[in-house]
């Protein structure tokens, strides 16, 4: 019984379960585990083509901005993604943000010239914890090495940016998972979540509605931590949606997280964004722009349910295959498996 | 074990377990149930001062905006309640506010003249299945009874705004609830919620966590009808909490709200409303300010889960204290507490 | 020389200078000019269909939130209009929400019971200087007659929503232009405003950039009075724009409201909304979605300065053409043209 | 007569006609010119203290996100700074973000160990016509030598961020202001203003109302460019606000924007900054909060008109101060003084 993960409400998944099973999606880890540099990059590219060219419809929701991300001012105001979406520790945000000027750069000689500069995204965690986060470890390589090891498999668990993160007291980091959307219009769609899980009050773990975290808090008598975390969400649809649909959709991200047992902690910056791959924005004025007949709103209730069931799963994927990881200082954080299995006995 | 509603969270109650448990907070009803008219309207008290003179620090958080209530705007710009904070149905909103007007006039008779205008707080939600909404039945008369019956104790359930109100397919309507929050700096607050709700799709209902609503759709055989509903989630507290941290507090019942298996549906207008009994904010310009030393942001956490939970908390009370209505053309959601006791024989 | 209002900037305007000139918009007053009253409503069509099963796509830009407007809460979630834009007093957004609601009941007979509710729109400003706010004079019938008396030929000055209204210490009220945007892609579209001033310090005045305030001010030896008005913009545009950046176009409005001397005052409801009437979203989820190419982002420059110019203009118009009105308790407005006369002779 | 710039408004300024005529605020430059390299880094300190120890109210408003500010999402959740806020060119974000890091950590070296991490504020322009902002040529260096050399004397035009900016096809840069505000219940605060000017089109140019725009195209026949800049607005004041009232005055920027010939282009990033001097946050939960009386809303109003007039009075002291810069391949921006003095020969 807990060779698997639970399976999150009634809906069922894409082929992998995962946020690649939107058409196109790719994802990439670059991952650092040294001593007390334990920490990475993950990328998430939201087509195969020059995101820079082609940009993707996109909008963020924020749940609570206690956070050092970069790059949702201009999503905000133009609602589309322009770089590869990346995800780093907070202290590395800098470092991840100069690589992607310089991608676009040398992909788009004329970006910061003859053309408009490009807007840099990077979300984050700060995995302080395990990882010594003062020695800013992550570098361009270590950013375009996650680009090119994009793929449509998404290793889970302690790699890429969610390598030195925590979660409920217990080693976190990246999850994924997908949920199928049937409209009542017989419309298909496919809804896919990919989490960087860092957040979390060890008592307050709900595990498909269970309250584990009561039962590990008392089975661990481990000092209760305060909220310390973060939390990115990253929703990915082949549904013809626009920005202001988009942020709707993303917000649907808070019901998943609330589910798990957060109620979005003050230090706790918990922002998500959505993307569509059903179509894309061409950055030259003389392209033509795509004629897109979008969902009607009334049809939007099962992707939003697919939302907040993929981030839902997607944290307990992150939660279910992270290994146990010491990281600076001798600090340690434990598997979750293991101590279910122990529970269990 | 069907006696009791299930207690949710870790934190204790205030006296009442609702939202009257702080202090000079009241609540009153006014009920119509005649037939097809099935609906009211309910008025919460920040204070037992003239509103208007004595501004009480407020925020609203809108999760889905899909809604009609009036007064939000100003809420937002100034951070501050000028009437009574009044629940209705959708197309009851103008009566109220006209009610609110008037006696705002009638207590302050520059208002609208040699003083600026007052902002009337209507939130609502749709009670079309039971109510004949489309008769616009309550007036002026019903919100000025509801006012001068406000007390501290709370009736829940099928009453006031709550008579007409469907949840998860059942019987909806007024819930309240309060916890007590511990800072870490040795202060003690109370946080209180009042929900209306009016939302949820049967088979998702979360019980405390556990899947009830899948055991009462399969139970039911009936047909799963799709959101139509809304919630309005109003916190009270006794802490000393300006507009901004009122709208964090606010944002928090959205986690109250997921838990019990809402993710915020299109058509469900979801208002969160957060307001602080610690101090008001003069009408005039030459009234002395309150010089308030507002709670250390580090330190909100605890009033962050009080507000999750008391909400969680009200949804269960409304649905628990439900009694069945039949209303309009023969509708009728049934109460869940016999429907919850014939499943555990 | 003073035979004509000042022409702002240098786009083209359409043939009548006036919302209108976006074809199907349809402009309509009702006005109440008798002793103590001095009020009315103006109400703009988008479109000559009706507009809950067609929505016309929408988004407003609140400059500053002092205000007590209807419908703004919904629009901004769903970037849709389902009614027309009606605009009248504070105190009467009560009486005309119902009228709305019970106008699309009429049309839509299930509103409310079967289908959805509807969310009336009703943007207003504080007459009451001139007018007894406090009769709520405004009754269904106003605006009945306002919406059947909606035509291309659009009154200005004191009339519908403006009969009251002061501007600057002098008599406001509607007005109304336009001006022709040539994006680089060769494509033409126009953009048209209304706006409802009733807004300004007269020392502040600008017109056309001149500080004509400071010298009506010194002319007049009056009292200074502190803002305490407000005023509403409406847009209209047959580009094919999205909410997302109809909400741009309105905070354009911004720009040419500071132009005439605004600093967006405490006390001043600065609300701007625009539409489009290139397209509409089908109310019934079965109807096909219109696919729309829409403006691409970078070519949107000529419809932000037409915006701006268009709202400057209109302010020009609504002071140009309000006519002297004396009002409540003696209370008068001078006209601005006699003045300017007065001082150019 | 040109000896002068205008002065914009009516209101009184400060003892330096700069932002840091508010008591504890300075400002430091760090100025690379050479050849093809043409930037700089600007530094404000809000006030002597540690920034991240004593963190002062702030807030901020978009007028057009259309940038890659990075801090703001946090600055908007808990209205707080803590560093200096750094302004500089668009893809140097990344280096100063990463300095100010350092810096904060060299002094609390507990930041992302037992303290929560730190929200860098770097807010840019696109300095690209001059710079070759492809070599992102500002360092740590350059940041921590602005932050040594900050004085309440403040030096204009062509330094520090703004050594490679064009306002108006014009050299722009660096410009600050203040005025004073009179309240009416006796109280007298000071706003200033400083500006990074970087945007407008030729011909929109409005020089205290005129249309000088007009006459420089006329005379110049240069090719008119589309705008594709952007303007920072900082605001500081010694009144006592919250990070609600700052947003609001934030706000006002954008009238003072306005009337200097702006309509938030589309690919100008228009963002303000307000922060009060009055009062400070403590970092430690531990330590008392201080006890504040805000200013009343009702008062506001002289604040708002010191605002937006120090914005514009910032911007024409920016292009009345910047000397001619030639840059990267030739590139070249003139200097308004000589400009006008030929005009009015």
């Amino acid at each position: 019984m807990m060779d698997q993960p639970p399976r999150i409400g009634r809906l069922e998944s894409g082929a992998r379960d995962a946020i690649t099973d939107v058409a196109g999606v790719t994802v990439g880890h670059a991952t650092l585990a040294d001593g007390a540099v334990q920490t990475g990059v993950t990328v998430i590219h939201p087509h195969a083509r020059d995101p820079f060219l082609h940009k993707a419809p996109a909008a963020a929701a924020v749940i609570n901005g206690f956070g050092k991300s970069l790059g949702l001012l201009q999503l905000e105001e133009l609602g589309q993604l322009e770089t590869p979406i990346a995800l780093t520790n907070t202290f590395s945000v800098p470092a991840v943000a100069q690589a992607q000027i310089a991608r676009c750069i040398a992909a788009n000689p004329e970006v910061g010239r003859a053309w408009s500069t490009v807007n840099p995204l990077v979300l984050e965690c700060n995995d302080g914890y395990l990882n010594d986060i003062q020695r800013m470890a992550v570098t361009a390589a270590h950013y375009d090495a996650a680009c090119a090891g994009a793929d449509a498999e998404v290793a889970q668990g302690a790699v890429g940016a969610g390598r030195g993160m925590s979660s409920f007291q217990l080693k976190g980091g990246i999850g994924t998972a997908s949920r199928r959307a049937a409209l009542t219009s017989g419309a298909q769609y496919t809804v896919g979540a990919l989490v960087l899980a860092n957040y979390g009050v060890q008592a307050n773990l709900l595990w498909d509605g269970a309250p584990l975290g009561r039962r590990l808090a008392a089975a661990q008598q481990a000092q209760i931590e305060a909220e310390k975390g973060s939390i990115i969400m990253v929703l990915a649809t082949d549904a013809p949606l626009d920005a202001r649909q988009l942020r709707r959709l993303a917000l649907r991200a808070a019901a998943g997280l609330a589910r798990t047992g957060s109620v979005y902690g003050h230090g706790s910056g918990d922002i998500a964004l959505a993307f569509s791959s059903a179509y894309t924005l061409p950055q030259q004025p003389g392209a033509p722009m795509p004629a897109v007949a979008l969902v009607h709103e009334a049809l939007l209730d099962p992707l939003f349910q697919a939302g907040a069931d993929s981030v839902e799963q997607a944290i307990v994927h992150a939660l279910w295959h992270a290994e146990a990881v010491t990281g600076r200082d001798g600090h340690r954080r434990e598997a979750l498996r293991p101590l279910l299995q122990a529970m269990n006995k």
